[in-house]
């Protein structure tokens, strides 16, 4: 059977899942999947995967249709992975067993919402399905508050993240320039293993706008960090300010390209823990300056801080995925939802697609040419493009002086106690 | 001249000023002082000392009542301390060049903003004047992020703290939830050098008010900490809970009385520079457990976040700056403003003076009845105090997606640059 556009319709199921790390936008994407997907006839059950490939993997899916509309819409602004996330990575040996689930439970749609790795998952998935002829319309959905998927002008997650820790650094800047007493470093410390967009993001923060204003300084993984350059930096704005408000991402590495930091704590897989950069500059300071300074590492509240989300950044992952369901539904497999960029003023997007061949395990690394010269700051034609992105706030339910969030009734049966996530251990 | 209830009317100027670290709502207790001061016209001008005690020496003074009506408005949301703060110490040495400041500038009503330090050097402005017979009244307003006031039934700005603490807490734990390949450890650092008052507010952030539910350890200097206990209670709570979500106050101490940190580094007057109780923490687990554990530490965020302020909290400040000039027009002086509570449901409250006597240098600790058997957890006693003094949303206007906060217009001239402040290095 044929539809209007000459697309053989695809009658079967739906399944969505999410992967990685959590934003606080990215159920909103689940929301606009759950919501266009209640549109098609051609789609008949609506699950979601829990843990992404694990429940994949195992069949653990819950009825997504079957969720009230207050949860539905509550997803719009509820911080996590409402589906629960997972680190895995999948490669081909775990297809005979995908293959297996989807055909019992008559997967034909499938959205996978994450960042490079997420992409690279998906990819291996539709190539297989093209492989052993199985019909499945596999469609990526973007998210990373690192900004670091290419193709996408921007992925959904990162006007957020910018949106708090702008935010905070205006909030914290404040509260260093009310102290009078004494000279004053103030160092705060945001996410960036491998790159500075986050960090980047807090010059959003300024108040005035001129070079006097805070932050200061600003150190992303993409410059080496040397010590005395950093020292020297911070007594040149302490002659002309009060106090120097200094943002370091917590994967800033030195000349040698060894992380700059105090913990040396290796995680039990063995990899170098990061936190600390902040303290380690703040033992600079101190020690060799004899000035006081004191730390703020945003930590996981950068990426969950959903009381403080952009509504445009929510309203963009939404439409990612809407689009997804209707690329899918129109006969598109094998790519990924990205957002043009149209203009900056007024702001404009149009959405498209692109072959996952092109995204996955591909970085967009922060461009050279928005750093300035000094290494210690960011230029303003990376001002232009994130502007934008962090426009408009997000409404949300307050009960009892928080605010409220929803969960998933059919995640709860998994979510409640370990006794029920043991598939979680396989 | 006598006024209908028989109390001599003071004529002459008002000196406000703003002392320690800054809280949320010490601004709108500043709103709440310039507003109602305009009702009365015994009160000619009215001034606010930039940075404290040092203003005040100085003679810096700014014009409060020449400040336009949107930054007066405006100061009821903005962070920091509008009239900059200082944590120099006064002694009597200081009161000849304060009296003369004040003869000069005709200043008859002083409110000093700030905690139990703040109140003793205006206990001690209050004794000075009644000795040399200089007609003052002086009356303390409470601010406090660390709730250690004595008499009064909590402070301004104590609401706020653990509304934002609270509700940071909650996304963490969605987020910490989300994560499903691996035991997650993840630890929240909050402020409280001696008092465990903001920590204990993070129990408000649970969702379920289950046993089961995070925050699930929170530790306090009012407790002993003891890295084996620690960890034994880690192993507990993930023998129920895929993650385990630990609060810990900057100020712990083991039974030894040493902070327990990483850092130990000290600032540039010799004292231990707090931070790094929540890495020392995560060094515990990733070594003695093999569990990966992530940190974040709120720092000057959770004083500064204005973003996220209580509105119960922010008018109760504002209320207590009111009443401060009610009172001292009235022909009170030496005494501090203190909020009663008449009822918890419904919350009602009222104001009350108490002498500064009662008050300077005091410290309200943490009920140990409050602490459950293990040390690692509060009881439903704390909550049932707790829950009322963060409620309700302050709107913060925002502007390009970001709160939009103000400057007095007066002070611009001291903060602007280094240069127009010298007088703050005398």
């Amino acid at each position: 059977m044929e539809n209007n556009e000459g697309i053989e319709e695809l009658k079967g199921n739906l399944l969505v899942a999410q992967s990685g790390g959590p934003t606080v936008v990215i159920n909103s994407s689940l929301a606009g999947i759950v919501q266009e997907a209640l549109n098609y006839e051609c789609i008949d059950e609506i699950y979601g995967a829990m843990h992404g490939l694990r429940g994949i993997l195992g069949g653990q899916f819950v009825d997504l249709a079957g969720e009230s509309q207050h949860v539905v819409r509550g997803l719009r602004h509820t911080p996590g992975t409402a589906l629960g996330s997972c680190r895995c990575h999948m490669d081909d040996s775990h297809m005979g067993q995908i293959f297996s689930s989807f055909e019992r439970h008559n997967v034909r749609y499938l959205f996978y919402i994450g960042g490079n790795g997420s992409q690279a998952a998906i990819n291996c998935i539709n190539n297989h399905a093209k492989k052993i002829g199985y019909p499945l319309r596999a469609i990526g959905v973007p998210k990373t508050i690192d900004n670091d998927l290419v193709v996408t002008d921007h992925s959904p997650g990162y006007g957020s993240v910018v949106k708090y820790v702008a935010t905070t650094v205006r909030e914290i800047a404040i509260d260093d320039q009310s102290m009078g007493d004494y000279d004053l470093v103030s160092i705060v410390e945001v996410m960036g293993r491998d790159s500075g967009w986050i960090a980047a993001g807090s010059m959003l923060g300024r108040t005035r706008g001129t070079p006097f204003d805070a932050p200061h300084l600003i150190y992303i993984p993409e410059r080496p960090f040397n010590d005395s350059e950093f020292l020297a930096s911070v007594k040149k704005v302490l002659e002309t300010s009060r106090y120097c408000l200094v943002i370091v991402a917590e994967g800033i590495r030195n000349a040698a390209g060894n992380y700059v930091q105090t913990s040396g704590i290796k995680d039990p897989l063995g990899r170098t823990e990061l936190g600390g950069a902040a303290e380690y500059l703040q033992g600079l300071v101190e020690k060799c300056l004899k000035i006081k300074a004191r730390t703020t590492k945003l930590g996981i509240a950068q990426r969950a801080a959903a009381h403080c989300a952009a509504l445009r950044d929510n309203e963009e992952a939404y439409e990612c995925g809407v689009r997804a369901v209707k690329y899918a539904v129109g006969g598109e497999s094998g790519k990924m939802v990205t957002i043009i960029r149209e203009s900056d003023t007024p702001y404009q997007v149009s959405y498209g697609l692109t072959p996952l061949d092109e995204i996955a395990g591909k970085v967009k690394e922060f461009p050279q040419a928005w750093i300035d010269e000094s290494g210690s700051m960011i230029s303003n034609n990376f001002m232009r493009y994130m502007a934008p992105l962090m426009q408009g706030e997000v409404i949300v339910p307050y009960k009892g002086g928080l605010p409220e969030y929803v969960h998933l009734a059919g995640a709860e049966k998994f979510a409640k106690r370990r006794g029920g996530e043991e598939f979680l251990r396989q």
